[in-house]
């Protein structure tokens, strides 16, 4: 199996591609617009051929390359059934594996950053989207999210997986790239220990984040797997400008 | 392959169990006399058979198990030629694949943390024993150390392993289990980044570190591949107290 873990500088996004390396098949979970050709290129330059994008959940801080990735190499598109988006070739749902030739993802639902998140169990490692991240947990504010689901999503699901488990999370802040579900149990600030529901839920209606600044443009995009507005404010343009520069853009 | 990861609270070490899930044999990492019980009944409970311990070096702040295990349960003994131990039936040599069923260590020769000490290199995981820790490293003040040899293990070794290489240290502090060759890159204060020599020097030459409370019967111990002193101060006896109940004490 080739596994890579690639880096979005722009929104601290981590996607990764997952080749078998027989048949030369490969699908890249949370691919990001504005490094769509540098991912291409990786793929590509591993001899592989991107047969499938996967989205965990419908993201608000940046537009996915599910659609622009279909339209230059052809890759079907993967999301969660739950949210019912018409672009979509493949709905992913709990109870059903999901595989490309020796590439296996096992969907755990796991709401609660949204309610339509799924998590994906693959060979002793688990993209845990936002629901999980290295010492921390995606937020719960908006897109149906809500600190009870996720509570029971991360200690009931993700952590009654094996302690050796390998977390990579689709987001990471401070340059950590990987953890384990026994480092999470132990460590994670929020969800971790003996952190009881009440506590997780006072931690998260005390963050006071402020208003997610890609939100209204990023949630109506991805709704369409991965378009990016036509007139965009230039503080936001540099999260779609890649694109203009493509032949396919 | 089976793979566990466990740890031994008294001197926060990691120790490694690989099993080869097809013939049942199996090899434990930097074993522990205080947790060996532990560790064997794992092995057991797993239905493995333990052919083999390997120490990445002589530890000075716990008594390796690998001499008792080879008396319980007739595991052989492995670690670095470097230290010449009469007591080693396998002299791990860099070039040299150590080799049981289907699990593979590379040795990569490491010094600095002591001057025979090894990492070792397994289906993209590396073993890193003390050469190099999560955003740290291990001392280099004792056993031939030298902080000029272990900056150029780490970031001309170590460093030039694939990113995607999981780091499983010989010891975490912090309740962390595992990162990765990107991250230490990324972010280890000591030796990552644009870190230079001199800098790492200054670091490691400014720890004022005590001086190691092990030390003194760790070290005689392990050169004997792992025994414990007859008759222990009472604040030390705690790391071999567990070997007094055992019938092979």
């Amino acid at each position: 199996m080739i596994f890579r873990q690639l880096y979005e500088p722009l929104s601290s996004t981590y996607t990764y591609l997952l080749g078998d390396e027989d048949t030369g098949q490969a699908i890249l979970i949370d691919p990001v617009i504005a490094t769509m050709h540098r991912d291409l290129a990786e793929v590509h330059r591993l001899g592989l051929t991107l047969a499938y994008t996967v989205d965990t959940h419908i993201h608000a801080d940046h537009v996915t390359a599910a659609l622009e990735m279909k339209r230059t190499v052809g890759s079907k598109i993967a999301a969660p059934a739950w949210d019912r988006l018409p672009c979509v070739d493949f709905g992913i749902e709990e109870g059903t594996t999901f595989q490309v030739d020796g590439i296996s993802l096992r969907p755990l639902h796991t709401p609660g950053h949204t309610d339509g998140h799924f998590a994906f169990l693959s060979a002793g490692r688990v993209f845990t989207g936002d629901a999980l991240l290295i010492d921390g947990c995606g937020r719960t504010d908006f897109q149906n999210g809500s600190a009870d689901a996720l509570y029971k999503s991360v200690r009931e699901k993700l952590f009654s997986l094996p302690d050796e488990t390998l977390v990579y999370p689709a987001h990471d802040y401070k340059e950590r790239f990987v953890s384990s579900i026994a480092q999470e149990k132990a460590r994670n600030p929020r969800l971790g220990g003996d952190r009881t529901l009440d506590e997780f839920k006072t931690i998260m209606a005390s963050l006071n984040l402020p208003y997610p600044k890609f939100i209204d443009y990023a949630v109506p995009g991805n709704r369409q797997c991965g378009v990016c507005p036509p007139n965009l404010p230039e503080n936001l343009a540099q999260y779609c400008q890649q694109m203009s520069a493509s032949p396919q853009g």
